[in-house]
């Protein structure tokens, strides 16, 4: 075990797409637990679009990081020491050690992950907070009934996957958008989704429009900008759009340019009787058991499958998270930070 | 009984404000009722910002008025005629006869009106479309909790004046926005609300931010444009946003300059977990005898009151109508057509 913790911290709030001299890898000592408190070390860290929220000074739905603060973010961990009840070393962990080797924890929101039960590090991906969080917004939010037409965008992302997946399950027809082509092909062929249309064609909207003969019913909202558009006037009466995300506009530093399409957007709720409603998943927690029962049970069957981008070594989080935001990641995005000893 | 029927029809597709000379007022003879017919003559037409949209090519959730066509509008009518099982000449009925001296009725839609249970002009308004529509909106779509702030738009309006009175009655603090001081005088004064902004104020969106100590938990959308922008930064965690109307838009021709707000709206909508749900009132039918029920027993009781803005002649529709899209009215516009005899 080294005796030095490598962290990665906040060093400037980004103006627009985050750059490597915005964090910083500084190292410290490997803390000890005190009473009450477990130690691990971090194996599997989860790179997430709404990382780069925490790393504003604008206030969002969860504190920000601090300058100098270590980069927060979930992980999948094994106890090294521990002065808690119920955890000893050697035990498999979900917790939110951050963007480090090692971490302390009091127990709040950690939980115990059993090898044998399903991969590690599924629980920061398709059975952890990406998962739920798709789990939640279609289900419960896009209310999506058999053979309407369900949009999703970010398709083979970390979300989107599951969210276009649980809506074939339930019936709907399901149109993807995603950005290359291999991505379309495996969304289409892996993912079993009826269409899959890319956001890089010139032609997307007319594709997209091509791919939704029978309109919008439920729009996934992942991606925000052009793909917004596009989507807008192929929505039907009474359609309902989970806002889960924006990640074309999380870069931007001040609002595009006009017109301002805010009275046709509305103009359009109005008549069309749109429900547009954001959500995170801390106000959710109370279905993680469904969402556990039923996803786990579609992962055991087949139905739903799920694919990682894994990139090893914690020096490679920064590049990885950029990479993130520019869509070039392919599938869950994870970091591994040490060896997994269950694979 | 005069032998014309007076119409008022849809010349031209109005660009902008209608004109006068989008409107033509011609003469018909006044027609005879066929079998399973009545023939009405129309004592009050009512009129409402939604006309504006019908008099569009684009098509809302509505059809459009034809050109040449007589405007559309809902009415309360006295049968003349009856060729039509349970009514008779006489009888006071709701209908929709539009913009014109005497209709033809198959018996869709209408109702009959007791005199002696409410004047009958309330048919067209607190207890007719205008009421209803605030009832859903408010009790349905914004589900306010008591202790709660609601902001109204279009305060002293047809709509906006029941909606901020039910909110009062659920134990709201309610906060009008309207133009006129005379109209925000008469909103916190008569209709009880607990403050009212007017938007005409330099500082409006100060004012509304000073009358909303505690935030805004569910806003009424009658207004758009300026409004609806003083209002987004100041929505709670969990607002509801029902939409119901956006007279500030419906005589623009074209967006409006940027920068688009669009990823501003959407990115508040996610990170403070907002509802924005537009809806129309046929929609809700099923709930049209609970809102009889309460607002009548709110009238009765004195804890709900009105006011009507009541214009003499139907030739004088066209300036009312262009009046009220400028917020000209003051209460629930009616052109009386005839002499109302109960009054």
């Amino acid at each position: 075990m080294p005796d030095r913790n490598r962290r990665i911290t906040l060093a400037a709030r980004p103006e627009g797409p985050p750059r490597a001299t915005d964090f910083e890898l500084v190292e410290a000592p490997v803390p000890r637990p005190g009473p009450g408190q477990l130690l691990s070390r971090t194996i599997y860290l989860s790179l997430d679009p709404y990382m780069r929220g925490r790393m504003n000074q604008s206030v969002g739905y969860a504190p920000t990081v601090d300058i100098g603060g270590v980069m927060v973010g979930g992980t999948v961990a094994r106890v090294v020491e521990s002065n808690l009840g119920g955890y000893q070393a050697g035990d498999f962990i979900l917790c939110s050690n951050g963007w480090q080797d090692y971490g302390l924890s009091d127990g709040t929101g950690v939980r115990k992950l059993d090898p044998a039960a399903a991969p590690i590090s599924t629980a920061v991906g398709v059975l952890g907070m990406p998962g739920h969080t798709a789990y939640v917004g279609l289900l419960d939010i896009g209310q999506p009934q058999p053979g309407e037409t369900v949009v999703v965008s970010a398709a083979s992302g970390a979300v989107g996957a599951v969210v276009g997946q649980i809506a074939r399950i339930k019936g709907c027809r399901v149109v993807g958008v995603a950005g290359a082509r291999e991505k379309c092909d495996y969304v289409t062929r892996e993912l079993g989704f009826d269409a899959c249309v890319s956001r890089f064609d010139e032609a997307f909207p007319d594709a997209l429009r091509a791919a939704c003969p029978d309109g919008i019913d439920v729009y996934f909202e992942n991606a925000g900008g052009a793909v917004f558009e596009a989507v807008l006037p192929l929505l039907n009466t009474h359609a309902r759009i989970p806002i889960c995300g924006r990640i074309a506009n999380y870069n931007q530093t001040e609002p595009p340019p006009g017109p301002n399409l805010v009275p046709r957007v509305m103009g359009l709720t109005l008549v069309r009787r749109l429900t547009f409603r954001g959500f995170i998943i801390f106000d959710h927690m109370d279905r993680e058991p469904d969402f556990l029962r039923d996803v786990g049970a579609w992962i055991r069957s087949g139905e739903l499958v799920y694919k990682e981008d894994v990139v090893d070594g914690l020096e490679q989080a920064v590049p990885a998270f950029q990479g993130l935001l520019q869509g070039k990641n392919f599938g869950k995005l994870l970091v591994r930070v040490s060896d997994d000893p269950t694979r």
